[in-house]
């Protein structure tokens, strides 16, 4: 694809939304066509100027219940910026879904929307959650009959760690198990993202989807400050099972995620690993390992997966390809 | 591609060769369905029985200028093996040659037949150095016209370590240096794989593909007997650097390959490692490290992943995706 231009929208111009948008001010390939938040919404086939956008990223946070895409150059109020998006969607190629996972309807309805509208190109969102698979694997054939090829859980983890250990199974005839650990240091960019340690709390015992989404961010802090600014994850509930189940690496019960956030430092607590345990065909077993430097960021892991498998996508619609398509399918077969 | 069956025709039955077919023993989706070497062809569409090629992997080599093939059940001696398994090219899914790097043009030549004779399936190859690259590159628009899937490069390094680089890339705008550093041990292994060691000490100072191309095996053996059998190579001609530069990842001048060949012992004298170098968007420098166990064996990691890369070809040219694809670009892209 290389010299061929890809028009992206970004839905969502959260931590993940604008970190996007940096990545892809090194991309020469894509240019972002469609930008939105909750309020608002900047359409430019020209190329969105995101300059504002991108500069308030890691700074100030909008005023509360106020839009920063409306406040871009080409920018404006909506009631339905996604809408927005969608009546423009004959010209994109590409939509990154940068929109929060709570509720878990969110995405899968978003999805909804763009293939109800006749678009044919591609989605890829970054969900983590194992059921939201589901729900996307009962559209798969409205996905194929659409024209439109959605790549799901093209982030951090699920995305760049499961292509990874899909990679890693390609010494094995079988594979015994798949461990994921991560570590992340948000000390400064705790404010930028915010919903993701939602999420992730959501993981810890006595606490699911529901109860965080109707938390104050204030009773979030508590739960951080009660762990000591140091949480730790075991058995996430994150899709990188299914997705290597859906590609035929290993049975979804043999993947383990888990991980360390901590919020009273950049520096990451642990350094973020893949190891693939298996045998050969000469009945050896052995691990696997793949990890990721101390000194990536978050941001660098989950969104230049994010644009790497997009780009994928668009080479998948491009010829003919829809459907579901998971980052472990999008590899050597296993 | 899971249920569905994929025919496969192995060329060679070198090491590279019978591995292969060990490895397809655990693919319940891959049938050897024609097998050949040099004098002799297997075919048969209920899958060729390999037992006795297999069983003689690592233990006794064919008389000289005997065939192996022939003297399988479905056996018969051949002037021309390869012909033999173009004529009955319309029932195969996927070629994977094993054949010799010696001469550069041995491979060409094969796709060359394979395409002359209306094949239209996947074609795959474990080449290693970087020029012959330039010569499939040139078969680019003939491939494409005869609707051939050619993934070229798809053992270890090249093929699984390149894909593994292009992945650990993701994290990163702009990459600054890749390393590719492989170790292997090979005292049992050393009968089986005379081939390969002859073109690895075609990277040693003094030496070509057309010097050692000409030695006798004893030769060889001096040579290994020289460094005390451990050989250290640097700066090698394998094709990993063209086929990253290829995908998009970065030039090829920034990739080294370069490793330990160590005949004494089966223990691998140094743990094959990936290292990727590159800047994120946020400007910071840091390397992502892919590491194989040293528990896996060379067969293991050309032959697991060369079995991969033919199943994702086919996957390409069951949708009409044909050409040349390196393995780097069957990724998510950079």
């Amino acid at each position: 694809m290389t010299g061929e231009r890809t028009n992206v929208a970004v839905l969502g111009t959260g931590g993940i939304g604008k970190r996007t948008l940096r990545v892809m001010e090194h991309k020469d390939e894509l240019t972002p066509v469609a930008v939105c938040d909750s309020g608002g919404v900047a359409v430019d086939f020209d190329g969105v100027d995101t300059t504002d956008l991108v500069a308030a990223d890691g700074g100030a946070v909008a005023a509360e219940g106020g839009s920063e895409v409306a406040a871009l150059p080409d920018g404006r109020t909506t009631d339905d910026s996604v809408g927005d998006v969608i009546d423009v969607h004959e010209r994109i190629d590409g939509v990154l879904m940068a929109l929060p996972n709570i509720p878990h309807s969110f995405i899968p309805e978003t999805v909804e929307r763009f293939v109800d509208a006749g678009y044919e190109g591609v989605l890829v969102d970054v969900l983590k959650r194992s059921r939201v698979i589901d729900r996307m694997e009962e559209m798969e054939e409205e996905l194929k009959g659409a024209g439109v090829t959605f790549v799901c859980g093209a982030g951090a983890t699920p995305g760049f760690l499961t292509g990874a250990a899909a990679v890693a199974a390609q010494s094995f005839v079988e594979i015994e198990e798949i461990e994921i650990w991560w570590g992340v240091g948000l000390k400064s960019g705790y404010e930028g993202n915010v919903g993701t340690v939602r999420e992730d709390i959501a993981h810890l015992d006595g606490y699911d989807l529901e109860t965080v989404s109707e938390m104050s961010d204030d009773e979030i802090r508590e739960v951080i400050d009660e762990h000591d600014g140091v949480l730790e994850f075991h058995d996430m509930e994150h899709a990188d099972d299914r997705l290597l189940e859906r590609a035929g690496v290993c049975d979804a019960a043999d993947v383990k995620v888990g991980g360390i956030l901590d919020v009273t430092q950049d520096k990451k607590p642990t350094t973020t690993t893949v190891r693939v345990t298996g045998t050969t065909f000469e009945g050896e077993t052995a691990t696997n390992t793949f990890q990721l430097d101390d000194d990536t960021s978050m941001a660098a892991n989950v969104n230049g997966p994010a644009l790497g498998y997009l780009r994928a996508g668009v080479f998948y619609n491009d010829n003919g390809i829809y459907g579901l398509h998971g980052p472990a399918e999008m590899m050597p077969r296993f």
